[in-house]
Formats: structure tokens, sequence, C-alpha cells
């Protein structure tokens, strides 16, 4: 795989086509149906319809990464409430969070089983800890938090968020991510704020995923500027 | 299904099968080769290889509930450390617990498109959040914990405790138990607990689901009895 254009275009499709199928029903045939290329031509590239996904899985780590550069300057306490939100609401409208993370699901139910896509999850996994331990490491040295052990920290953070939002799909029970959300905030974040930090309490649409010059730093909501662009994809395990 | 004793002797098989073969390679023959019955016995009580892995789901319950009555008698902290533990690590020894979370992994995958699983698995959820509210409640009631607003800080460990396991199963990532369970109790829980109440620290090993007379209720470990009994099984979504 050389040109990044033609990376880009199949990876796009390979996301359109997983949200659209699911990822058992999914075939090659349905993505090379969303580019200008025939299957043989995605075969050309891509040895398999796993090589296609797994490749989808590192490219949105990729993704995930430049979003989380446009936030550098964007305060710790802003930063982690970014994660939380675009963690449990995405950036992307909610019947494609919901048909992505489904599909999603079913990654994950293979990982036990197939030695690809679980190492791909582990990336992502290691990728998501060492972005939430990043923010709470600033944060401290911030001022903003107090000392604490970031490790366990955005290891809860991260299951609880995980949980929230796999119960919610799976049993259909939305208020799983409120109750969440706020639980995280009055019961494990708000213990960590310095005494004069405070916590951005609105939702923060402006979520990590965006391109870079819609990314806003000042906490403000840009949710109906990013909702509609295909560009704000949830990287996840 | 009228006779208790066949439909025990029916789930057991069901719940042996299912770990060992996971759900989407779990056929009937697998069922009726761990009875005395055929498999046309089995369909005679059973319409198909998703009926009886939904009465396993109801089945559980019930054996949930019948656990959980034997420790009504026990300290609201204690119970609440018994079922972090149980949830966390189960009652049936490692492999055991792997394997039977793995396949309730594929069924939870199945909800979101299977209306007889999700409504399953909505019920164990409703299960498991309403003991663990009660748990809470009594603990408010009996002077162990602060008044708090139950049913968000039921939703926060349920979420926190299942992400660590799927987490851990999935990705193949054993930390996530002892980092969760050690962010859930200090992070959460000794905030809650009133001035004079303290939390056992070490693991609780005689779980929810133990069989009555084996459910020790002074908190001490009573692992070593309770890991080989086969009536001990994990119920959750």
């Amino acid at each position: 795989m050389t040109d990044p254009d033609v990376r880009e275009a199949i990876m796009e499709a390979t996301y359109e086509a997983l949200c659209e199928h699911g990822y058992t029903d999914l075939t090659a045939q349905d993505i090379a149906d969303r580019t200008d290329k025939s299957k043989s031509l995605l075969f050309y590239h891509y040895d398999s319809k796993d090589d296609l996904v797994a490749d989808l899985l590192a490219y949105l780590r990729e993704r995930f990464d430049e979003g989380i550069k446009t936030t550098r300057t964007v305060a710790p306490t802003t930063r982690l409430a970014m994660f939380i939100d675009w963690y449990l609401y995405g950036s992307s409208g909610e019947d494609e969070r919901r048909s992505f993370h489904t599909a999603l699901l079913e990654l994950r139910t293979q990982a036990p089983h197939n030695e690809r896509y679980r190492e791909q999850l582990q990336r992502s996994d290691e990728q998501l800890r060492t972005t939430l331990e990043g923010i709470l490491q600033d944060g401290i040295d911030a001022g903003e938090f107090v000392d604490h052990d970031t490790a366990e920290t955005a290891a809860l953070l991260l299951a609880a968020l995980d949980g929230a939002r796999t119960r919610q799909l799976a049993f259909n029970r939305d208020e799983y991510l409120s109750q969440v959300r706020s639980g995280v905030i009055t019961q494990v974040i708000d213990d960590l704020l310095a005494d004069d930090a405070s916590f951005p309490s609105e939702i923060q649409q402006e979520l990590f995923g965006s391109a870079p010059d819609e990314a806003s730093a000042d906490g403000e909501s840009a949710a109906d500027e990013n909702r509609d662009e295909d560009d704000a994809h949830d990287d996840d395990a």
C-alpha cells in the first residue's frame, strides 16, 4: 500500500460498509462498491476482508492521533471532558455511532480467537489508556489535578465509559450514557480536581477526531459544525 | 417444561456445552451429549438452540437470586465487596470464567439484532442494577454508606466492572481486573462510606451463587471450598 489517497479512499469505504452491513455480513464487494475500484484491484492492495478491517483499525488510530494533536493547547480538564463525551457520544451522529460500535462489538467478540484483531484492538486499548494518562499527567503538571495514580484512573475511566457504551448498545438502555457520565464526573473526577480547578459541565461536542481546522480550543460547543462531517470517525475498541 | 430436575439437568448441560464450544459453534447435539437424553427428547422440551440458551439466561438469574438470598444477613459493605469480586473474578475458576464470559460476549453481540437475547440480557442487567441499588440502600439505612444517588452509583459500578471484564477478556490484559477493582474501591466507594464504616480489603471469594450452606457471612475467604463447586455459575450479561 503506497498511495495514501488510495488507502484513504479504501478505508473510508471500509468504514461505511462496516457501518451499513456489520462485520459478519460484510463482503469485499460491499467495500469495492463504495470506491471507483474493482474488487480485484481491492485484492491487489489487501489480502482479505480481515486484512481490510485490521487496517481500518490502524487507520482509525492514526486519525485519532491526528485529532489529539489538535487539542494539545487545550486545558487538560477540558481535554478530559472532550475525551469522555467523544467516547460516550461520538462525533458522527447517533445512527452512525450505533452502527459502528455494534460492528466493533462483533470484532471484539472475534478477538479472543483471532490474533490479528486482538493485536489491533490491544493497540487501540493502549492508545486510549496512554491518551488518558497523558491528559491526567498534564493536568497534574498544570496544577488542575491533584497528584494521583494516573494509570489506575485511566483504567477505571476507560472501563466505566466502555461498559456504559456497550451496555447501552447491547441492552438498548440509553440511561447508561448519562448516568455513567454524571457518575464519572461527580464521583471520580471531582475528587481529583485541584482546589481552584473546575470541570466543564456541558457536553463537549468539538470532539477528538475532528479535522484540525474544526477543533475548537475554547470548550464551546461546535456540535452543528462537526456532526455532519464524515472525517470524524470514532476510533476505539 | 414441568419437571425442575429435568430442566436443571438440561441447563447444566447447556452451560457446560456453551463454555466448551462457545455460542456460535454450539449445537443441540453438544448439549444432548452431556445429558442422558436424546436430541429429540431435548427438542420435546425446547424449540431450538436459541430457546435453550435463552432459558439458560433465565435459569442463571434464578440461581443468582437464590445466592443473593443467602447473603441477606451480611453487612452491606461486605455484600458490596462480594458482588464486586464475584463480578470480576467469578466463583468457578479462571478457565471456566473465561470460557463462559467469552460465550456471553457472543450472546451480547447478537443482542442488537436478536430480540429474544436482548430481552433476556435486559432482565439480567435490571437484576444486577437492582441488586447493587439494594445493597447501597441497605448500607445507607444501616449507616454504613452516606446518602447518595444509588441508581447512579449502581450504573457507574456495573459499567466499570463490565468494562474491566470485557477489556480483560477481549484484549487479554489482566491488569484491568486489579486496576479497576482498586479504582472502584478507592475512588468511588471510599467516598460513600460513613465515617465509622470500612470496606473489606481482601478479595471476597465466598461469592454470590454459592450453595446456601457454603455462603460465609463473616467476610473470610472460602475460596478453596467454593472454587470446585459446579453449582456456582456466573450469571451476567
